[in-house]
């Protein structure tokens, strides 16, 4: 179930690349880059250092479905634009499961605690980052609401949880919630947390 | 041939790097630095994605090649204004190059025809993603005239005539002069593919 | 020493990605990945370039000491501002250490004296370029006084000083301390390399 999950978060966050290609005017040629790079790029780190086959390179369906994804939203982007409500829901679903994936993918490998929250974390936040980055924003995670640290409260759940969880699968499924409900309420509710620094008056 | 030709790529894309330099006064360091990453860039993340070791670690003739076609191009940067026509034609073909070289590492490694596609055009583009990146701007492949789909429509043609082209050869220097063909066109007729959303104002 | 040192490297280029971050008015996750980024993005790409085990991932003291200076200096980041001068001097030997910690880790591996400089280059200034795109800058070893130059006087002279420098630590110890002289006398008197082309007007 968790393969299916992975397959429509690629879905959802190569959608969310390619619609932030409206920003810049691309073609469909910088679309579908900018959705791929979005999709995949978090995994594709995470397996880097994890020292383990990039999981795309083994497995064509990631790159196919982002590909298809990214250019069915060039054809469609003015539906898009009636569904940002249910784009933003669908984006904290991206958000959860790859944070979740990334997570366990490094604790079935072996490695402590703090590489696999470390490794969860960038799974799920590094291909918004690289989609912000190649259309020329300050990255999103960087600047706005709670985004990376709803990721940052499931994977500690999950890791914390170890003891009085037994259940692995009810486990990953609780700590997709919290991801889920602390992005979604930090959206509604416009919660943010403390910040460094004087504003930037070019910061938007 | 095919290693003579990648090197006189990694000297061109070394050029077009330390050019780049240019809009951001950069010294002898920041040149020979944006040279190096914009013609060994998308061979380096090819290499790492495929799992091989990184194709300059092994033979240091690249890394050698780029500081020198850096260092010469801040020495003769006056020349280049002269020869810019001459440097589009260069361009395209490293393009050319990289895509092929990277497509068939690929493909000998024994991975799948999406994947090998996926590495040449990745090896083609990334350098010059990098520079742009680094060099402060949108990336160029992500916003101008056809380049991207000329390194695509070579890499495509590569893997759909292994039925008929039989010779191996034959077949790379073809998908070499259909990436050359398909962007010297795109220049000249300055044709572009359809777009996405509506300009921005702070594009150029 | 040299991993102890290594360690101290790590927290001040943590200190100088959450300090960073205050262009920028981030939030603590944002300064948290910033200043993760900058302290361990060099070693990383090393590592994976060299295809050995990343260094965070065997070793999660440098994640949680990056962590802590980074939420250390967001909770006391007024103090910093009297400690710039201090901060300096860290920030030069950051740089020698992560040097040479680059160098002798690609010699120890067996590679040759041009990859092993690179890396050493790489790991000492590669941080700091993630830091400044991420927050949205070019990067500042691009386009400042001797940064890069300092790093590559180091890495060059302790390559060389192979045949009459016997004792590899006073090899070693005489290296750091060319980077942080040529550094900090970069700094005191204002030294810059010869540019290429007319300076940005965007450039500050």
């Amino acid at each position: 179930m968790l393969y299916f999950l992975d397959i429509f978060g690629t879905a959802i966050f190569a959608i969310t690349g390619s619609l932030a290609a409206r920003r810049k005017h691309l073609d469909i040629f910088g679309v579908i880059v900018l959705g791929l790079a979005t999709a995949v790029g978090g995994g594709t780190f995470r397996d880097i250092i994890l020292g383990v086959e990039v999981f795309w390179v083994g497995d064509n369906i990631y790159i196919i479905v982002a590909a298809l994804a990214s250019i069915l939203t060039f054809l469609l982007v003015r539906i898009w634009d009636r569904l940002s409500n249910v784009l933003v829901v669908f984006d904290s679903f991206g958000l959860a499961v790859f944070t979740i994936v990334g997570l366990t993918k490094a604790l079935m490998l072996g490695y402590s605690d703090v590489v696999a929250v470390t490794m969860g974390i960038m799974t799920g936040v590094l291909g918004g980052m690289i989609r912000d980055i190649l259309s020329g924003q300050v990255p999103l995670v960087l600047r706005r609401e709670i985004y990376a640290t709803a990721s940052f409260a499931g994977a500690l759940f999950f890791v914390l949880a170890d003891g009085f969880v037994g259940n692995y699968n009810l486990r990953m499924v609780l700590a997709m919630l919290i991801i889920l409900t602390v992005r979604l309420l930090a959206i509604k509710y416009n919660l943010a947390l403390p910040r460094i620094g004087r504003p930037d008056r070019n910061d938007e």
